[in-house]
């Protein structure tokens, strides 16, 4: 399997680094329109080819998947073209700046036939992956809340607000474990140095009274990363920043021991054990690479499928239009 | 001066204990429904003296002030008659379940020239009072934006909501240190275990893309109660779970230089030392009893007045009204 | 039963306030030589009898119990005396200042049939007792080593040194862990300000390649309170200064796995989950004053019996010893 | 300038990085007894030149210096012909096994005119740079202690010791820091797995009642890496594990208020803010290369010079040997 990469700022080195050395990669092709790049991707990077032009890529028949590392607006015109000529796709969060664009890639790649992905990475490291594992096995319970907080005196991206630039990851980790339909989604946001949002607050709500909620801010003097999700059986506290132990388990939690009378329920509370479990520490995008490697050959689905990035998107659009109109709560 | 403290529940017998050793103070009351209190009470502090009832201690002319710690659904009540009988009124937090009655008790004090206060303790803890100092000095600058997270496996209150249960310290703290007009307010909120919220998020909007927001919740598995402000020149973490170092000071921020081009704002970052001021550790609710004593006796305002009050109780009556309503904003 | 507690200086008070609630104990009567102390504690706790003296103490016929809180110098004469005149005894820790006061103090209430105990608190906290019965059920395994670190701004004791200020709270509890005979004790000091060492160290070595070792220091800018131990199975970090998870247990460790070569080992690492047991909030010196009743009721040893006191002291002595001859190691 | 490493093994590497990038370094060239070694070193930096042997590259004249990443042992053998070829010598951490060896490379470095440099990497850091220019400068004070804890579950090395392997870091840094020619030096140690011991406690005693005490192990369940210093004037805590403020400041201490009577001294304490200046990102083991190509184009000393590498030896060798004698002090 041939791969092209295309795009090689910030993040495509690391994308070209794990493919390289992926099981089934026999060749990875980089692509970017700055010249510099391209040199300096080749000095780090001695087996990589590169490619003169997207359309060159497309060309090639020796070419079976394209990796999109370029600003999210160009994903749904690189995107289609890579799928009109029949190449499979991994795409950079977020899929795209619209929901109905993320939907015409998710059809197209299904008539074709070929694996769509999305590098929601965070989906991938060894810390969410156990809180799916554990809550697939029942252990965690019905989920009752999912706060997360992502702040930190951050690179201000310039041509978009905080939301785009940091929600994907929530988001996506939020899809891929809640795992429930979202009824509703608000938002709100300030700018204060240019346009662009440095603060928001995404409140997504469930049928019943699930709640998720989401804080991104650019311009904290701390950073902090840190995931709570309150469930009927344990509670998880998932913190990135811990060098160890990211994610610790709870053995706590509120009953319902009858009624104390006509109005009063008797609430008593749940203390006991926490644990942390052992978390490896495999770098997320091997296995990004892996799974969509796999996905091709085998012609299964992969975790971070076009569905999860859809509903990503889906969500992340309908905040950046409840935070213009002033937090209103946006069906979906 | 004579102090009657009326309820003697959670919180009554420390206004108790702090109102005894205050200087100026010559007879503390005790009042309650309960004998099996006045019991407890007059067996802990030997000093205070018990009164049968409300009346009674409304009717004695050697009583200068009352304090209710009761209910907050009784503060409007009793609060009116306790002015009405020209005693100076301390109320436990918040000043009343309504903005109107807030205000109603706020114009009886004005017109009967009596003082009366709110115990808004957090504004005299060594903390607050450090950060306010710092603020009126100029050194953190325009504030950005007022973060809180007050989150426990909390004692679930039976009669009332996450957001008057918990926000009143914190929309205190940021009525006392922000020191804005708010233009809206906002709040989502979900319950689990019967009719009360045990989680919601209040947001709360100002003049010049200032926000404030808040999450309290019942069901967390751990503890947390920071509060972040960003000002244009420090911004501060305070976080009350800290044994010591509990305000931290950051010389970090963004600075615009400039236009790149037409759209692109020039942003640079500002990352120089933290530092952590030395905080005292003197009980704020003997501040309390002090800045009221004195208040009355010299007749001026203390820290936590009437307005304070009544502009907390403003932001949780909206916030409340806009939980219900599905998180509709709610102008000021 | 009828208890007297002699001195009331900083940790009297809290003696009084625990037996008054223990189950069993039908009178408190407290003496010291101070009158303002006497006046205090009776305006505190209403329901003590006062004594004018030790003598009239050691007289009364319904007086079953003594419990020392005077200073450990006094410990022997003031002990010999209570035992000679037929009361149980506990001793404020450490024991006494020398191994021979200590060991004729347990031969006399030998003889007697008398119970003497000795207050090593921290015994009976829930953090040390839940470690223990993990060991004892052969959780943790054998323990390679213990290693304690007391540090603060602590308070300078004026009559004594760090080593018998802070070394008596974790060399009890080593004792009761580990539950080794010590073979020997080294120990180095410095002192900085007057004649007492505000700094020091102390190795304790054990058959088996078994160490223990303690930092204690007066004039440190932080407070540590950490203990490590490690067992073959289980490693166990106990840090008091946690508000919650003081005991973490660590699935980790080393195993050696046959012979590389004639010389190395293969060593290999085992690193599994992270647990933190809940652990009770109980006041220890109630259950300190509970074993003590009931050790005197039933006529069984306590856990913080005068064998347990006894070895502390040697420590102690060895360790005092140690570091007045320059470090000198000194066999038991 | 045209340096040669020898040794690629797990630190080289870092030190072809970091000198390929350094300003002066003209030519790279790497040797290694394993052939692998080399393969690898050139698929990762095209840019280095491979030598067949020592020997080959002690006869180029266009080799100005050579640095030694090899096995500590045959950094006297190796280093001796280096220095007798007219090389500038960088050797890794520690500078030898024995002190007679460090000088005699000392002196043979003084004859020749060449510059001997030691590795000690953590003299680099930023932190450790910010506590060396804040002493240096007075504001810390005379330093009263240096408390260090270094402790992990280790790499065991197969062929030394915990001290060798650990403590050269902390020895180094307080060599540096602490500036005192020291008086003598006690360590114990314990070994569980092979004939290494893998825990080991270090004292070093210095005029004034000034203490030095290193804590090594390889067999913690958690990983600190924290150094205490206390100064007359300022208290600092170094936490390398810390993300951000490795570095704080405590306006801590105790002062001494006259006498109280003959035998007390009335002791103060001093309690004020604490600070944690910031601290660059900088990779320390790029100074380190820095200072070296510097030292040797410039004729001057690098900060990390043969005095202090012989000076940790000196202390490392007198703690091993004090190890094998139970602890017996050694005078330096």
């Amino acid at each position: 399997m041939r791969i092209a990469i295309i795009g090689l700022g910030y993040w495509g080195p690391n994308l070209v680094r794990n493919f390289l050395s992926t099981d089934g990669v026999h060749g990875v092709i980089c692509c970017d329109v700055l010249d510099t790049r391209l040199a300096k991707i080749k000095k780090s990077f001695h087996d990589v080819e590169l490619a003169p032009s997207f359309d060159e890529v497309l060309k090639r028949g020796d070419v079976d998947a394209i990796v999109l590392a370029t600003p999210v607006s160009t994903h749904i015109s690189l995107g289609m073209h890579a799928l009109e000529a029949g190449k499979h796709l991994l795409v950079e969060q977020p899929l795209a700046l619209h929901a109905a664009d993320a939907e015409a890639l998710m059809s197209r790649a299904e008539q074709n036939r070929l694996v769509l992905m999305v590098d929601h990475t965070f989906l991938y490291t060894s810390a969410v992956r156990k809180i799916k594992e554990l809550h697939t096995a029942g252990k965690i319970g019905d989920i009752l809340y999912f706060d997360s907080v992502r702040v930190n005196l951050g690179l201000f991206q310039r041509d978009t607000n905080v939301i785009w630039d940091l929600a994907p990851h929530d988001i996506s980790i939020m899809e891929h474990i809640v795992g429930l339909k979202p009824l509703a989604v608000s938002a709100v946001g300030v700018s204060h140095f240019d346009d662009h949002e440095d603060i928001a607050y995404i409140t997504v709500s469930f049928p019943n009274n699930v709640i998720a909620h989401f804080h991104m801010n650019w311009i904290s003097p701390v950073k902090i990363r840190k995931i709570l999700i309150g469930g009927t059986k344990l509670m998880v506290v998932y913190d990135d920043m811990e060098p160890s132990e990211k994610v610790k388990l709870f053995e706590k939690g509120v009953q319902i021991k009858g009624k104390e009378n006509e109005s009063k329920a008797l609430v008593e509370y749940r203390i006991g054990d926490m644990y942390a479990p052992h978390i490896e520490q495999t770098e997320a995008l091997s296995l990004v690479a892996k799974d969509f490697v796999e996905a091709v050959c085998r012609g299964r689905q992969p975790v971070s499928n076009a569905h999860v990035g859809l509903n990503v998107v889906k969500i992340l659009e309908a905040a950046d239009y409840s935070m213009r109109m002033g937090g209103k709560s946006m069906n979906l």
